[in-house]
């Protein structure tokens, strides 16, 4: 798809400097940029390539906007505008409309949906319209499917729960397993607590490739419109995460976290259960959060790595870190009482 | 289902105290129940829910059962109570026995068994009876699932594999891949070596979604009986995992790890290699076990998290650990060396 | 399949000592090996097994060759002989080639290749001679799987991506998924970043179980000849990482990082975005890796566990690491101004 420059700030707005004629045909970095593809300058660090870039146009702010050797589109956010514009001439075909012929479709699916090759689509599911749903997908019995959402291939959805408009899920992922719970005989052997909550997806949310949602034990798990999830996460039962929240790869989140609206979460970071996170609060990558977090803000709780023989030195030291710390107050109090009798 | 509160009594024991014949048709929390359900208070932090529960019933222990405004079923242990309840009126429906016309069967598949759309069952498997195999499952050769066990949608068993009776193994899990074994060469290249035993899953086991279990190199991985493990577990070549243990969410075990019986492991804890866990070992959330643990007990090793200015002050001193206990070392002599002075 | 030790020592090299003619039919460790099997010896630690096993042959090298009760295959290696020999009498048996009835296959299938039962090929996908694609495996529009490569059941290969020759794909592994790009509007939520890049997989690849590779935003995420990845790792888009290089399990690598090659990381371990980790890297279990690397080398970044009233009582030290150092500063100057003060 060739697109002109002009009929981009007509549909996304920005001050256009150069020919409205040009055509642009994909996107790129700038320095991988060809003569048919429109790059963008948002990070300073990479304000040097913009003098020898290729690219037929940059998005750029007004403060570079002199420097940049091709056409360029002005605008104050250009990566805002780089990912409108992605989602115009960067987005994948979307499958055709229709139920594949090894499908196997129980539910109600309109015409407008495309269900993929060996998809499963159980009794009373209900999908909405434009959905696409990949091959060898599973929807379960009176699951729910929000209108424009899209499943990629090998996604299970159990019975019950349902996913809002709009939404993105990557194959592997798993929505609405059981939660772990269990009661405890006096031998040590576990009882099953039926799981008999929901899982519900707000709409525009994205889960990523392999990630769990368990369903709710008793009450609903729930992910607020807008969330992103990467791949690789887990979400135990009874969870909330607030609106707009994003969490990175391999993060855990316990049962019955409660985590606010616009969190960010860094990758393999750990949230255990029952904690309360405020709305505004950022998790750094591999911290484990074992109290709630009442205040916006940034947390972390890691330590650095350094070369082998450097670390053994340093960490074993830990061992003995109340040992250290009573020999500096013993220290402190036979100095003073030294200092005294000087004194004196 | 509607269940009478003496048909309750008279399957599960406890002592009911208010009118037999009301019925019950589901299961809430203390909070959320209406009219028509039962819940129970276990954890004395919701007592205080008990004098306004809207429930039919209530599942308490002979302390509370005055103060309960609803019917009671008094029990010892309350929470253990619910769990047996729960898998009576609270069971997912059992999909009906039967082979999906989309199945792919060659394996020995009992009628009393449930067969999804689109799973399965290679040349020499065998399927146990009132078996539930979801949609789009696969099943290797010659894999043995026990009586009574579910495997939900998108689970794959490899070759040889065998699964015990009344096993639960989620949507996403894969059970029987390759160990991660290989002999080095010299010039840094890995030569595979090839993975020749197989998983045993014992009876009474859940395993959660997307779980992995490798395979033996040489023998077999084993999961005992009664075992519980939540999503996003892996669990490499030849670990045994003990009778009654349990591991949360995102737990990673590495080779050849023996853990014993009874056993709790912490979401996001790792396990190295060849490590053995005594019986009744507890390891805290997002420990990482170097060394092996040959008494019961409870273990961590994690680090606080705070503000992250606080943590940059702090936590850069780890890289100065050794030589602040060296000059802790100076200053006891140095002092010890005044002290002897002013005596003298 | 049963092989002479004259045909193993013709095929693979080495020096027999013993009878040419002993049959074997498969591998086994010293302990648990029978009189039709063959095992080796390369860890000192095993050693006094030898004496006992009940092996028809064992691989050792020279120095413990005499020891040998049963037939002896010595060379100067004996795991990397033992790997050899794996792949050629402990091999799994391949699907024979053909499509199976239920696959659904748009895409160019060449006669060698077995394509599994419910497995899609999507339109323009091209598959590799001998390729084998089990069950339930959907490959997108567009995508390539190279001669002699190996996806076992449940993989999801999305449009456009690549894999080599000889590549081994476990179950639930996502070869392409979106990557976690997005920008961010004022009021907190995100704009999805179409991730237009492929994943490009090298030859001799082998990637675990529910691994998921994201396809890159611009430009590509790339995985070169050689790499081994286990299961349930994540690798986020526009990661590159060099030929040869290893991975444990639960390992996950952040947006645009860049691995050298041989490296190898051990289970659980965080590398951040935008690092650049040098050739002969080793990482330890569990580090997050903060900063890039640019030397070889070991490193490591992980606190001992410990009882866990120990740790309550050392690891609560953490939060007064800096008070500590201050206070031992403020030691240092106190005690200096009394011994000058002793000199004078």
């Amino acid at each position: 798809m060739a697109v002109r420059l002009d009929e981009i700030v007509a549909r996304l707005g920005g001050q256009l400097v150069g020919d409205g004629g040009i055509r642009v045909t994909g996107l790129a970095t700038l320095e991988s940029a060809g003569p048919e593809q429109i790059s963008f300058l948002s990070n300073p660090k990479y304000r040097s390539q913009l003098a020898t870039t290729r690219a037929a146009a940059v998005i750029v702010d007004a403060s570079v906007a002199v420097e940049c050797p091709a056409a360029a589109i002005v605008t104050p956010q250009p990566y805002l505008y780089f990912a409108r514009l992605s989602q115009w001439i960067g987005a994948q075909p979307r499958p055709v409309a229709g139920v594949h012929a090894t499908a196997a479709v129980e539910g109600d699916v309109p015409a407008s949906a495309s269900i993929g090759a060996n998809a499963c689509i159980a009794k009373d599911a209900r999908i909405g319209r434009n959905v696409v749903i990949e091959a060898n997908c599973s929807i379960g019995p009176e699951a729910e499917i929000g209108d424009d959402s899209w499943l990629h291939a090998n996604v299970s959805v159990y019975a019950g729960c349902r996913i809002g408009k709009r939404t993105i899920v990557h194959s592997g992922a798993v929505i609405g397993s059981d939660g772990f719970g269990f009661a405890r005989e006096s031998d040590g052997s576990w009882i099953k607590i039926e799981q008999t909550g929901r899982v519900l997806v707000g709409d525009d949310v994205e889960i990523g490739a392999n990630t769990t949602i368990d369903r709710g034990a008793l009450g609903d798990t729930v992910i607020e419109d807008g969330v992103k999830l990467d791949n690789q996460i887990q979400v135990a039962h009874n969870v909330r995460i607030g609106a707009h929240s994003a969490m990175a790869g391999c993060v855990g989140v316990a049962g019955s976290a409660t985590i606010g609206r616009r969190c960010t979460v860094g990758g393999g970071a750990i949230i255990l259960g029952h904690l309360q996170i405020a709305d505004d609060v950022h998790v750094s990558a591999g911290t484990l959060v074992a109290k709630s977090i009442p205040e916006a803000g940034s947390y972390t709780g890691t330590v650095p790595f350094m070369e082998h023989a450097a670390w053994l030195k340093n960490f074993a030291r830990l061992r003995h870190l109340d040992a250290m710390a009573d020999r500096i107050r013993a220290l402190e109090t036979r100095l003073a009482a030294l200092e005294e009798g000087k004194k004196s």
